[in-house]
């Protein structure tokens, strides 16, 4: 037997070039891949031996099944050709950044595990609290407030859920009383955040034409609650909502929490992105009477998943609701109260350097390269609205949403699925069938990091040729 | 303003090799480097600007910050000389896959976005079900059980008092009446994940001489709490705690649980690494009869963070208390129930390919070079064990845990204190001092990848050294 195992900084140098390779290798092919791998359930499955190698394998053994095995189950989120759910895109420096902070193997979960994770994560997303037009009192530097990253928005808006439950107990709720509140159409994650959170009682309130949430109708379902002796403890409000990104009236939901005491979250998971734009900001008008605000750089800001921002108007709720200090975290940084120490501020103890990758993505795009493809999608989207009004046999199901566009075809729902069918038949175009109440409609959603007016023009011949067939 | 601000895949080519070589260097002079940064509270943020780029900055500039910037706040977790907390030990192969899955950009919420990802994710965890030697009902291709990647054991830990919450509130319980159980010496994941799950009542039982939970002090816990009409519904026992590594008796809880019906946990977030080792795996007897169990082969397993392993022997509960399937994520694999929609078995929806990186380090080092590090380890810490047990002025506060060494001067504890900043002091070997009751501690992790018998020599003649001046 030999004496080590480990890989040497050399074999690591072969390697790494190897699989720095692979990776620039498949952002070239990527596009020309179908999107949907033609796998059956457990297909995969079937091409892994039954149990872990007893030997080591070579590295190229490893290499070789990426292509051989992983491959072929890919469903490619990369493509420029991608339209479905939000995307989820990639870069150059975000994808090297995480590399680099897998290579450093720091663990920040306080701020004397290892500083510059911490310090480099605070003063990103105070960057970030500029670049999005969010109040200047969310940052660490300056306010009461602060931002942290978590893994997705899930996660995000389920911790707020559990603070604004500890404060609704602490004025003297039982924890079966408590109720929170969403729109209809608020992401899954609203009301999966609560009940993890432990809430009996979720209200997803009517929406209006557009999808958005009827003040009117959350303050009466608030009052109704009340008068049943039920405790309000949290208002979840979308901006960009996951179904057809539907924008809740912030500002007009303010004065409904205030007025009865309750957490008010903004859940802009996916818009959030675009408010790097100053002319997206009225989306967010109110946004500085809110409690917390999350969005995810990792959908459309050219950040590799995970990446998603939490914001908290005041820390010190988050804070008390999570830290618990055992002997061994015991260290002087902490006790001073000079520093922060993130892992207070998640349900996760352990935490990895991904503010790293936020902080290049800032830096080699710049602002204003993040405004540029954030108009870009923008406008192609907006592009795609007009033909789809102009058409006969098209129509859209909701305003054009920053770069989400939702249509059917006026023909029903059978000719709305093989819109989307048609669309997803070719392979290197992928889409989102959806439903709103009982109608079908296709999501169209432009944000994948390579996507250009080209591909959009692809996916329009084919919408356009299916809806003649309609 | 040019077209694009994104990295061609050329540039990602050139820079990527890179930061290749930058790992690779880091991996050879890591070693050398002091271990804890000499930064106070500030100092990396004021490096940094006050506001994100407006311009793009070149690639060679972000590198440049990783040495001018980064470098300097940096705690090295993986410098040889790291004997503190427990080990975050990444490896060449483990770190290599996390750039591969970066590049691939693939979200695996659902079967469906990508099915490589939940497939190999599925086989590659019923593959550590036989390495760990757990029951093979907990896999996914034969039992009802089975295992889902999380980010850290908070989360998994936190998850299963949610479940273990839903199970004792469908019996009729109300939440605030629910009590979560742990030993005085468990992780703070225990009692935080249970009040972050909403427990008003958590018991951190009394343990024994070595640390280790006394199953008739949580008999009696638990007789006291349902006398006063409280509802347990969780124990968690811990096989090899933070604080000592002490062994919770798994065999001799089962009944107890199982007698008063509730969910029963078990925490190896640390040792659960060691049982790919048979000679270890009595530690673990009485496993088959748990409902759940939690190791991070991101501890001691060569997997860099993050990657938790969550198992439950029955899935049904797990996957009944988070699912919720809106519209937008509806597809036919999911509606066959014929795949496995990883989503449903943690709080995040979004997910990276974490298993990639596992698959890679089991096939790298095979199961016989796990096998031969791990033992190393064990061997160098009991080797420590034996040459404080020989010393006059030293002595072990508890068993020498798998790979963990407590000890104490005989002095008392500023004497015990002056071991730790000796060690401490050299810059290039790192302890944690800790406290159990009143009494302090040194706690010496062995686990690093690279740490060696010479580092522990190292080690050795700090503390020897120390120990004479006591």
């Amino acid at each position: 037997m030999p004496d080590s195992f480990h890989m040497t900084p050399d074999d690591f140098r072969r390697h790494g070039h190897e699989v720095v390779e692979w990776v620039a290798s498949y952002m070239e092919r990527v596009g020309t891949l179908p999107i949907v791998p033609a796998v059956a359930p457990g297909d995969v499955r079937a091409a892994l031996p039954d149990a872990a190698p007893e030997e080591p394998e070579p590295f190229a053994a490893l290499l070789r099944d990426l292509d051989d095995v992983v491959l072929p189950g890919i469903t490619h989120w990369q493509s420029p050709g991608w339209f479905a759910y939000f995307p989820a895109n990639a870069s150059g420096p975000s994808i090297l950044a995480e590399l680099a902070a897998a290579g450093l193997g720091a663990q920040g979960m306080l701020w004397a595990t290892s500083p510059a994770l911490t310090e480099v994560e605070s003063q990103v997303l105070d960057w970030l609290v500029a670049l999005l037009g969010l109040p200047a009192s969310w940052t660490t530097a300056d306010g009461p407030g602060g931002g942290v990253i978590q893994m997705s928005a899930s996660d995000s808006t389920h911790v707020v859920h559990v603070v604004a439950r500890e404060q609704a107990i602490a004025r003297g709720a039982a924890t079966d009383a408590l109720v929170a509140y969403g729109s209809a159409q608020a992401h899954s994650s609203v009301e999966r955040g609560a009940r993890v959170a432990g809430f009996r009682h979720v209200r997803l309130v009517d929406v209006d034409d557009a999808f958005a949430l009827r003040p009117g109708a959350l303050r009466a379902a608030i009052e109704e609650d009340r008068a049943n002796g039920l405790v309000p403890a949290i208002v979840t409000s979308a901006i960009g909502t996951t179904g057809t990104g539907a924008v809740d009236p912030v500002a007009e939901i303010v004065p409904i929490a205030r007025e009865h005491g309750t957490w008010h979250h903004v859940d802009a998971a996916w818009a959030g992105a675009a408010m790097v734009c100053e002319e997206h900001r009225v989306h967010q008008a109110g946004v500085e009477h809110v409690d917390s605000y999350t969005f995810n750089p990792h959908k459309w800001l050219f950040t590799n998943f995970d990446c998603n921002v939490l914001w908290v108007a005041d820390r010190a709720p988050l804070i008390a609701t999570l830290s618990i200090l055992p002997p061994y975290l015991r260290n002087a940084a902490s006790e001073s109260g000079a520093v922060i120490d993130y892992r207070d501020w998640h349900v996760p103890l352990g935490r990895r350097f991904r503010a790293l990758k936020l902080w290049w993505v800032l830096r080699h795009y710049g602002a204003s390269g993040l405004r540029h493809h954030v108009r870009e999608h923008v406008a192609l989207a907006r592009e795609l609205g007009r033909r789809i009004d102009a058409h006969p046999a098209l129509e859209r199901i909701a305003p054009v949403s920053f770069a989400l566009v939702c249509l059917r075809h006026v023909d029903g729902d059978a000719a709305t699925d093989a819109l989307a069918d048609a669309i997803n038949a070719t392979g290197t175009l992928h889409v989102t069938p959806s439903a709103v109440g009982d109608r079908r409609f296709v999501r169209i959603s432009v944000g994948q990091t390579h996507t250009t007016g080209a591909d959009v023009e692809r996916l329009w011949a084919v919408v356009d040729a299916a809806a003649a067939r309609g």
